[in-house]
């Protein structure tokens, strides 16, 4: 893994653009937690902002309501049954950095850790939308910094790799992903 | 293409788990319009709902607003000029199902119409969430019908498919689309 270069805020959108699952990362006075969520997107260019589904019964939602601050880590294929097994385990008797074996490295803003090996990271504050984070465990946060790892983003896009264990994760269901395939370009296509 | 199935609501999530780009279709007193969305995303299970992000600017915008509903169809691989023209062009002037040669059929439950040839279809009501679709451009809105092409989606979840020209479409930028590739389970490789 090369290390992690800064993106540019104003294509930080573009990490979540083409809407990989994510690991969220999150901490509060000394505890810390990952969970997976397929639930995420863009919803502004600059400053750029997301959306992210937390629901009430997780361990993260509270840490995430105390602090503020959240990350979303882009996991690749070789992280598969990681980025399962975070979505299917609760982080409240146990630390799943340590159980699932996920190395971390600090943030640059926030207060969380991110996760070593995955393909961008985006450090999220929370914006405060109290209605719709209650009632549809929606949250609205605003990337206050980002970070890819170059050999698969770079120049502010998502490079096509040839190693399918750097591919990004898309959920189906059942423990099953698809990763990213070939890249289609839509001007090259034009009848 | 195979006539599309209805798809049962409590799955409808599924059609847009693995962050496809969608055409957004509305249509309103005799004007009806495509666009093309990278930010939509599954919100709950059941009652299925979704959120998509419709700017202000859009013709799409007016429709919606006026009518209540839209449709979200997920295309495939060979129309990916045709998504690229809907995305970056208005119907405010042009019909774009005419310019850009899209075939239509009726939804079921509203009154918007679908786009023959994709993968996926979700017929959409808006819920009214005012306050941030002013401030964020962002819609909740419930779906109350959902179909697939049998040959992609069956069963409850998106098949493997051998045909590139029928995978989904993940947008990066500037014109360049990732498609679906290779499908990892990641029971099987966990470690």
């Amino acid at each position: 893994m090369t290390n992690p270069i800064p993106v540019d805020l104003p294509v930080a959108y573009r990490l979540l653009n083409h809407g990989p699952t994510v690991l969220v990362t999150s901490a509060h006075q000394g505890k810390r937690n990952v969970m997976a969520a397929a639930w995420s997107m863009p919803l502004d260019f600059s400053p750029p902002k997301i959306t992210v589904v937390i629901d009430k019964a997780t361990f993260t939602r509270g840490l995430i309501e105390a602090s503020g601050v959240f990350a979303l880590n882009v996991p690749v294929a070789e992280m598969a049954s990681q980025v399962l097994l975070a979505g299917s385990s609760s982080g409240r008797e146990t630390d799943k950095f340590m159980s699932l074996g996920l190395s971390v490295f600090p943030s640059s803003i926030i207060s969380v850790p991110l996760i070593a090996g995955c393909a961008a990271w985006l450090e999220c504050r929370v914006l405060p939308e109290n209605a719709i984070q209650e009632k549809y465990d929606l949250f609205v946060a605003e990337v206050v910094a980002a970070w890819a790892d170059p050999d698969l983003f770079q120049n502010g896009r998502w490079q096509a790799t040839d190693l399918p264990s750097t591919r990004t994760l898309h959920y189906i269901a059942g423990g099953q992903f698809f990763t990213t395939g070939d890249v289609v370009d839509a001007n090259r296509s034009q009848k």
